[in-house]
C-alpha cells in the first residue's frame, strides 16, 4: 500500500528553510538540487555541478528507500548558454541512468538562487515502498 | 479512497483561460499563481506579491478542502533579482509554513504573463479526501 | 487498480537520450514537448511551434492510451517577449483543450535544448487504465 500520510523529509530541521522531499501518494518529490560538494563548496562547471547535483538527490531519495532508478521525471534548470550545458547533461545523464534516463524537460533560467550555481534539478520519483 | 476521476476546477468558467486548478488520483494541482489583489490590483515588490501569491494558492486549495499544509511541493519564478526574491522568500516561506516548508524549487525567469508580476508561485497538494 | 511498476516510453531505444514519457501510480508524465514536424523541422512563429507541441504531446499520450484530455496539469516555457506568446497560448490553448484547459503555469526561459525553438510545453496526465 502507498504511503498516503504526507512526510517531509527535513534533515536540517527547519534551518535550510524548506524539506529536501516529500514523499505521499506513492511519490517522493525532491527539491530542486544543485551541485555543491558535503563541505558546500561549488566545483566550476556546468558538467561537475550536474553530477554532484544527481549525487545529491540519490542521497535524498535514499532516504525514503529510493534510488535515481525510481525516477519518473526530472527537470533541468540551466544557467548560461544552451550548448554547452546541453552538451553536458547528455554525457551526465548518460553516466547517471545508462540507456534510458527518465523524461525530462531543460530549460534555461535567468538565475538560480545563488550565482555560484549553473543547474539546478528537480527530480520526481515513485516510492519503492508504495508497489 | 483517491478520487481517481479527473476534475478541473474552473470558477471563471472558462473565461480566465485554463482551470485554477485539478483534482485526480489523491493529488491536487494548482496552476501557477501570481500575487494580485481581489480587485485584480498587483502590489510593488517581490515580498507583497509573495504573500498574495500563498493567499490566493490557499483560496484555490480550500475548494478541494486542502490547505497549504497539505502541499507536497512548490516550485517559485522569481523575474529579476535572485538575492531580494532569495530574501523575501525566506521571510514569506517561514510565516506561512512555519519551520518546514515543502520541497522548493526556486528558478528565475525572463518574465511571467503580465509584466507586473515578479513572482508564479505552483504547488502541488495531496487531496485530503484521498488518505 | 494503477499501474504502479514503473515505465518508461522510448521509441527512440536510448538514442534520444531520455524517455518521453513514463507511466507510473496513476500518472503519466511527458517529457518537455517542442514544436517539431515529423521530419523535425521547426515552424517559425511560437504560435505554429505550440499547436505542434500540442500535436506532439497528443501521440506521446496515445502510447498509453490517454489524451490531452486526462491532463492534469501543463508548464509552457517561452523564449521571447511573454505578450506574444500568451496570445499565442490563448488561441491554441482554446482550440486544443476547448473551453477549460488543464491548469497552467506560463513561464519565460532564457534559452531552450536548441535555438529554433520558442515554446516547451511539459504535460502531466492521468493514466485511464487506473481508474
Amino acid at each position: 500500500m502507498a504511503n498516503t500520510k504526507l512526510d517531509y523529509h527535513d534533515p536540517f530541521d527547519g534551518k535550510l528553510g524548506f524539506a529536501l522531499a516529500s514523499r505521499c501518494n506513492g511519490l517522493i518529490y525532491a527539491s530542486g538540487m544543485t551541485g555543491f560538494e558535503p563541505d558546500m563548496s561549488v566545483p566550476e562547471g556546468v558538467e561537475a555541478q550536474m553530477r554532484l547535483a544527481y549525487k545529491n538527490i540519490e542521497g535524498i531519495l535514499e532516504h525514503y528507500g529510493a534510488s535515481l532508478s525510481d525516477a519518473v521525471e526530472q527537470v533541468v534548470f540551466f544557467v548560461g548558454d544552451a550548448a554547452p550545458a546541453v552538451a553536458a547533461f547528455n554525457r551526465v545523464s548518460a553516466d547517471t541512468f545508462g540507456k534510458t534516463p527518465p523524461p525530462c524537460t531543460m530549460i534555461g533560467a535567468t538565475a538560480l538562487v545563488d550565482p555560484r550555481y549553473l543547474v539546478e534539478i528537480k527530480v520526481t520519483a515513485v516510492d519503492p515502498g508504495a508497489a
